[in-house]
C-alpha cells in the first residue's frame, strides 16, 4: 500500500554515493529535521559501510533502515513526486523549485515524495534526472559553490521541518506584558522622584519630556515581574536618596 | 558613523570556538550563502589555527579578515541587533525567533546585527545570551538534536541568503537601536548607582540579579536618544541624592 497521507515525509534517496561517511552525514542532517527514510542506489563502496556509522553521530536509526537498490528508478517506484537536486542547471527543461517551494509542494501533494541526491563530485546524470519532475537547486553564493552532499540534504530536511511544527512555535514562553495599570503605577513612581529632582526643567517642555519618557518606557512591554523588578530599582534609588537626606 | 543600510549582511560571532576545524566549516557555510564577516571571542586554541583553513574548503577570504576578540561585549560593541543561538531555551525571557524570521528582522532593521554562537559542546553562557536582545533556535527534532556548529551557522546564512532576492524594505522611519556600547554605557551607571543604593544585595544574588536587569532593560532596543535620555534620568537621581547627601 501506498502511503497517500498528505505531506507524507519525503524520502532521501542518495544515487552513487562515494564516501560512507557522507551517507552517515546525511543520515545525521536528516534526523535532526525529522526525516528518517534513507534510500541508496548503489553505492560505491557497497552496503552497509564501516565509516557510515560513526559520522551519523547517534542517527543510526536511519542507517539501519536504509534501503539498497541497483537503479534509481526502482528506488523512486513507490513515489508520486520525485525531485532531482542539482547544483547548476544544464540546459534543463523542467521546473527549477527553491528548497522551499519543494518543501511546499510535498506539504501540499498526496502521496510519497522523493527527493534525490547525485554523487558528490559530479552530481547527477542527466537520465537520473529524467527521471524527476522538478528541479531542486539551493541558491548559493555564485562566486563560492562549495555545499556538500550532507549539506544539502541538511537544506531540503530543514525547509521540509518547517512546514511540521517540531518545536514549540517562538515566543510561546514569554510573559505578557503588564497591564496598563501596573505600568502606570511605575511610571507614576519614576516620574514623582524625576519631578523631586527638578528634571522636569524648563516647565514649558514638562509635558514632551514626560511623553518622550513614556514613549520609550512602554516600548519593551515589561511583564508584571519586570516592572516589579523595576518598582524595586527605583526605591532602592530613592531610599538611599532619602537615608542619605 | 554607523551603517544605517537596510539589511547589511549579519556579522558572524563565534563564542569561544574549541575546534579550529569547526571555525573553518562555519567560513565555508557563512561563504556559500554570502556572508563573509566573522568574528572569534576568545577561541581556545588561539587564532589563526593551522586547522581551520583546509576545512574552509577555499572560503579563505572569510578567516583571513576574521576578527579576534577576548570579550562577546567588545565583538558585538558596533552592532545593533545582536542575536544569541541556543539550542534549548532554559528559562529565557528574550523573544525567540526562528533563523526565517531572525532573517526577516535582518533585512528589515536598519544598523548592524550580529548572530552569535556559542561553544560546540555546551552552547552560550548564560552571561553571553544576557548582551542580546533575542534568542535565534533552529527547531530540530526534539529526540535527535545533533546541529554542530557549522550546520547551525549555515542555517542562519541560508536564511539570510533567501531574503537577498528581495527589495529590501524601507524601514527608515524608525531610528535604529544604538550601538551595543552605549546601551553597556547607560547600564554602568545604573550599575554603579545601584551598588551604592545597597541594591545587590545578598552578594550570592548579585549576578542574577544583574542578569534579570539586563535582560529587561535590553528588551526594548532603545535608540542612542532614548539611551541619552535615561542617562538624562539616571544623572538627575543621582544628582540630586548627591545635592542632598
Amino acid at each position: 500500500m501506498t502511503d497517500h497521507t498528505p505531506g507524507a515525509p519525503p524520502v532521501i534517496v542518495l544515487v552513487r554515493p562515494q564516501l560512507g561517511e557522507n551517507i552517515g552525514k546525511a543520515a545525521r542532517a536528516m534526523l535532526n529535521f525529522g526525516l528518517t527514510e534513507l534510500r541508496l542506489v548503489a553505492p560505491r563502496d557497497g552496503w552497509p559501510n564501516p565509516t557510515a556509522g560513526p559520522a551519523a553521530s547517534g542517527a543510526d536509526i536511519v542507517l539501519e533502515r536504509a534501503a539498497l537498490f541497483d537503479h534509481l528508478a526502482d528506488a523512486v517506484a513507490d513515489c508520486a513526486h520525485v525531485h532531482a537536486t542539482t547544483v547548476r542547471k544544464r540546459g534543463v527543461t523542467k521546473p527549477v523549485l527553491t528548497p522551499e517551494a519543494a518543501a511546499h509542494e510535498i506539504h501540499g501533494a498526496p502521496g510519497r515524495s522523493a527527493i534525490v541526491f547525485g554523487p558528490e563530485r559530479s552530481g547527477l546524470e542527466t537520465d537520473d534526472v529524467a527521471l524527476a519532475r522538478t528541479i531542486v537547486t539551493v541558491p548559493i553564493n555564485p562566486e563560492f559553490g562549495s555545499l556538500n552532499l550532507a549539506q544539502a540534504v541538511m537544506v531540503i530536511a530543514y525547509e521540509w521541518s518547517k512546514g511540521m511544527d517540531l518545536a514549540s512555535p517562538p515566543g510561546t514562553l514569554l510573559d505578557p506584558p503588564a497591564p496598563q495599570d501596573e505600568f502606570e503605577g511605575m511610571f507614576a513612581q519614576l516620574d514623582t522622584m524625576l519631578d523631586g529632582a527638578g528634571f522636569f526643567h524648563p516647565p514649558e517642555r514638562t509635558s514632551a519630556t514626560r511623553r518622550t519618557l513614556r514613549t520609550m518606557l512602554t516600548k519593551p512591554g515589561w511583564t508584571s515581574q519586570e516592572l516589579r523588578t523595576l518598582r524595586g530599582v527605583l526605591s532602592a534609588l530613592d531610599g538611599k536618596k532619602r537615608r542619605r537626606g
